[in-house]
């Protein structure tokens, strides 16, 4: 029996690599074969490209190479990780995907919705998560955790809080337009709480396996 | 006045980056600013993927990564040099354009040429060469000439003689299509005898400046 394809979204501080693991070893409790992967990246090339894509460059990079390359990283991902694991019957936790692009690319940078759907198309040739979990919380909390991680900040994360606040509105709107597979999860909450909502939305996902 | 832009196309061992100088040399006898650039390539970052595109991977690259990439590179190239240089008078003379991706990643990988010209379409926004030098030679004296050069073979010049035949037929194809534009040169000839040959096109295009 083929896996099912989980994605975890939400801005930057949200508590998505928090949450991940949790969700891992929740899976693995009901007998799952789990892996957990991420884009941009989880290939060697595909991390490669992420590198490119995170590194701040003082020439900047215009938003269409941006689009391009998060595309041509999970292009890679989705034949050479999700689809045979899938088909393998693993379950793919996966930290980002292409709602995440919507998001970004789209309401962040503004990039036209039918340039993204486009690419989106044929990339993933049919392929859809059967479950999003999308952390939202207010941008002001996100970046006040990414701060106390005390990294270098990327190149996303260097951008303004109106770029962020637009990326969650777009986040919010395909939540609201695809309820069934994008299930808002209220971020804000203790890391416990978050869990308990979690485990709700992956229940339902399991009963119906 | 905007300047002139320029590309040279053909198979590996064309003998494109030799002709490349005295093209050069030669408009700038007309007086003309001119600069070369490559694809792809031509900014710091297109390099970088330039460098991901070349090299030989254990694992290969799938077809939609290699044409999204390709893309990616372009987007930056156009934005951060052709344009700013057509803009500023120059000449702009380009060791492969989009041709070159409708050859390779069309003809050769067999990418259904509809993705290519989507992609071009946004991509490109318009912008045309005013004269595409398409070195035209068999296979297999291309190939000879790029064995003599004695360097590790890249990810496309490993690729096999048929996988050279069909992006040499598909450049051939585009010219009949476009021969105003896409010029033919025959480059199974001397270094000279090229040389003639370009510089009759040149002399055309410098004519309907
Ligand atoms: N519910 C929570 N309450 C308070 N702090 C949290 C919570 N969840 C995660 N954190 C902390 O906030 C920081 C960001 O969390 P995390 O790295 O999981 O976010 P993320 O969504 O993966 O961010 P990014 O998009 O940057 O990868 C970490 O230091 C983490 O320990
Ligand atoms: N007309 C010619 N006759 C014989 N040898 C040539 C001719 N033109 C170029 N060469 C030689 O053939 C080799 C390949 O030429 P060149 O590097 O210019 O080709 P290219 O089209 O740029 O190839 P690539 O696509 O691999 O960059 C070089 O060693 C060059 O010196
Ligand atoms: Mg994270
Ligand atoms: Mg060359």
């Amino acid at each position: 029996m083929k896996g099912k394809f989980i994605s975890v979204e939400g801005i930057e501080g949200a508590g998505k690599s928090t949450q991940i693991q949790f969700i891992k070893s929740y899976l693995e409790n009901f007998n799952k074969s789990v892996i957990v992967t991420r884009e941009p990246g989880g290939t060697p090339l595909g991390e490669e490209i992420r590198e490119l894509l995170l590194r701040p460059r003082k020439d900047g990079m215009s938003d269409n190479t941006e689009l391009l390359l998060m595309f041509a990283a999970r292009a890679e991902h989705i034949k050479q990780v999700i689809l045979p694991a899938l088909a393998a019957g693993k379950w793919v936790v996966c930290d980002r995907f292409v709602d995440a692009t919507f998001a970004y690319q789209g309401g962040g940078r503004g990039i036209h919705e039918q340039r993204i759907s486009s690419l989106s198309d044929w990339t993933l040739d049919g392929l859809k998560t059967d479950l999003t979990l999308l952390f939202d919380l207010p941008v002001q909390i996100g970046q006040q955790r990414v701060n106390q991680r005390l990294l270098e900040k990327d190149r996303f994360e260097q951008e303004k809080t109106d770029f962020f606040e637009k990326i969650r509105q777009c986040y919010l709107d395909r939540a609201v337009n695809e309820p069934e597979r994008i299930q808002i999860i209220d971020a804000s909450q203790s890391i416990d709480n978050i869990q308990q909502q979690v485990s709700i939305s992956l229940n339902k996902l399991l009963q119906s396996v």
